[in-house]
């Protein structure tokens, strides 16, 4: 087992993994900007190091920087958490060329999912579903147009290289192609500097439901049952849930093998996810896979009882999987709501400033992860996320009562928050009923 | 069900209390001291009502207070928690005469229950194994030698209205037992004004054995497995767990039966607690029954997935409980360390004042139950216990290094805590390897 974990990130899934090693007996490397001297993830390590200014370039995202701090601190290990260099192959490469376990996938499979075209190939060969759409990229409007015209409008253009909803457009009708398509193709290439896009039928007011997949390196590979991320706003995820109340055992088995059959072709290797589009006719498509541990991984931990970054930790370091798919078994309901400093009454701007007064809900399956105290100050140069509610009980119905109660009781002063726009959400009629697809929020919430 | 519950307690079991209610949607009345006001459960409820000065007598203990202010705020219910007058029988008739219904089980149980001699007699009529001792209350120290002579020694000479180690003495041999009796039975006087004693054979370095019991009113009985409550200090507990690694599947079997035959014994309904005294051979021994929630239930709830407090008021209400006994299973481990505003370097003197700084633990399987808030001031007048610590893990072995982390991680400025006694016991081989008694403290730690 590793003596010594650097974990590149920050905010509260740094205080998460923090957590795991502290419970596994290893020890653990925080890293830090200059904007985050104060934050609790550098105050709970064993050892902290700043690797330099706020702008995460110049730090969370300087491979070099991280990499000299690993080596200096002596870990034997990086725990990338979500976001930054989680799903950087080349900074894979660095680091299984300084000796130093990257814990995740091995580049090449990061690399291989990470290019969507490559992804819905690799899937397509295994037999997974995928939404109709380009076999190849393309790269002209003519070419677009043309692909377009075969699958039928509504379709989605896509960039090859994108995430989180950039270079991202749904076209209704051939009239707009040329408009769209040129928008999200500048986009990805400005984003991601890259002009491969794709082009998929559009599957309207599907599910978001996504499988959680572990793999060892001697070939096990298990799911964790699914998650319904069908509460999104703008592709971001506010609410996820598992299980799904919209699939039942049977396809709840049939999608969690496909899940493990595209884990299994894509060779894949630690924790992971397969999205799927679930349309409102049972059929399921693939939609990308998350070589990384999820925001959402709470609810999977919550249901099974197994805790996910420890077994990222124990994958890594060459253990095989210590229980079986047969071994796995649902328990109950959870939820999570991801609570943000950005204020909903204004185009959800972030609202970074001072925690003054701060009351995190505790009690019975009532779970908070978060990196806030009492006076501290979120920065404004990170991710607006400060908090996830994570609450467990015995079947959804009670579960989103214990939301409700949770929500009612947190109190976030000094910043401007989405609590209660989460409420509002919680408190939905078509929410609770189980009614929800991805365009949930801007069919029924004024934002 | 109920409209409104008035809870008739303070601390954190009043706010675990709230947040129960909170998820069942019925509001909640809190009473406070003068010395309350600040405190987390008078702000968390839907009213609060102050109900007189500090000393418990005039506040907490004064049922006329509290029966006014229940009416007032025309509750239906009163939840009385633990401790103050959670197992107070004439507490009990009032409640049923004002029409109020009290969330426990009925006068006359707790009554007999809170009768030593009268709960020891039930017992041994439903066949439930006692410890060889007087089967009449004795009240002379003539009596009392001639029945210590026939137990033979050592006996336990404990008051029959006694609780929490008053009125209570151990004695090794005949000449010392005049001089023991005669402190146990004042002592008894002065605290219970009660000079009934009786005198037990002393069971030997035993485990704390009690089994989790819910009843409805139409007869189901069910049983939660056990916790294992050995960690003592002078008859307080502080470390609790579920389930216990002193006990197989056959002998959890057989006591379960047995605590669900006691229960049934007592005529009982609602959540109560039946404890055994566990010897080093094997055989177990009936010691008392709880009529009310203890402070240690959280542990059966993260094991058994079921909210005692939640089952207790669904009771109350007259509702049949919504699972049998198969239907219920244990899973992982929990265990439980009271965290208390106490000096163990100065005889464990109680420490209130004010939390300067406060840093709670969270994240996977961790349960913190706590009244705290940073810059409270925790008053003198009431029970030294400030937090419970609970954490939850797939084994013993993992629950105890989650505990170890937890307890590393939290952080109480301003007032002397337990906190590094508590980890000391956690640290130690012989609590690691489970070779625990009731005696471990005494044994292991100076103090």
């Amino acid at each position: 087992m590793f003596q010594k974990i650097l974990i590149a990130n920050r905010g509260e899934i740094a205080v998460r993994i923090i957590r795991a090693c502290r419970e596994m007996g290893i020890k653990t490397v925080a890293v830090y900007s200059q904007a985050d001297r104060d934050a609790l993830h550098a105050q709970l390590a064993d050892e902290a190091v700043c690797i330099g200014p706020a702008p995460a370039a110049e730090s969370y995202l300087n491979m070099e920087r991280i990499l000299s701090a690993t080596i200096a601190a002596g870990a034997d290990a990086i725990h990338p958490g979500f976001g930054f260099l989680s799903e950087n192959s080349r900074f894979v490469e660095m680091c299984e060329k300084c000796h130093i376990t990257f814990i995740g996938p091995p580049a090449s499979v990061i690399s291989r999912m990470g290019n969507k075209s490559e992804a819905r190939h690799t899937m397509m060969e295994a037999g997974v579903p995928v939404v109709p759409g380009t076999k190849e990229a393309v790269y002209t409007v003519q070419d677009g147009r043309k692909a377009a015209d075969q699958i039928r409008y509504p379709v989605i253009v896509k960039a090859s290289s994108g995430g989180g909803g950039k270079g991202m457009r749904i076209v209704e009708k051939a009239e707009e192609f040329e408009g769209q398509f040129s928008t999200a193709q500048r986009e990805s290439v400005n984003a991601f500097g890259d002009d491969a896009m794709y082009i998929e039928k559009y599957v309207q007011r599907p599910r978001h439901i996504e499988f959680q997949i572990l793999a060892d390196r001697y070939g096990h590979v298990v799911q964790l049952g699914e998650r319904d991320c069908s509460i999104q706003r703008r592709h971001q995820k506010l609410i996820e849930e598992s299980p799904s109340c919209a699939i039942d055992e049977n396809l709840r088995r049939e999608m969690g093998d496909t899940a493990i059959r595209a884990a299994k072709a894509a060779g894949y290797e630690n924790a992971g996810t397969i999205e799927f589009l679930l349309d409102q006719d049972g059929s399921y498509y693939f939609m990308e896979m998350n070589t990384r541990i999820q925001v959402e991984h709470p609810v999977t931990e919550m249901v099974t009882g197994i805790d996910l970054v420890r077994e990222q930790i124990r994958i890594a370091a060459g253990e095989p999987l210590s229980f079986t798919q047969e071994e796995i078994a649902i328990r109950g309901h959870a939820l999570e709501c991801r609570i943000n400093a950005e204020n909903p009454a204004r185009h959800f701007m972030p609202c970074p400033g001072t925690v003054s007064n701060l009351h995190l809900p505790g009690g019975n399956g009532v779970r908070i992860e978060t990196a806030l105290f009492q006076d501290y100050t979120v920065p404004a140069n990170y991710d607006s996320m400060i908090v996830k509610v994570i609450v467990y009980d015995r079947n959804r119905e009670l579960a989103i009562r214990k939301m409700q109660s949770t929500l009612g009781e947190l109190v976030i002063e000094g910043i401007t928050t989405n609590i209660d726009f989460q409420y509002e959400i919680i408190n939905h009629p078509d929410f609770q009923s189980g009614n929800t697809n991805t365009h949930f929020i801007e069919e029924h919430l004024s934002c």
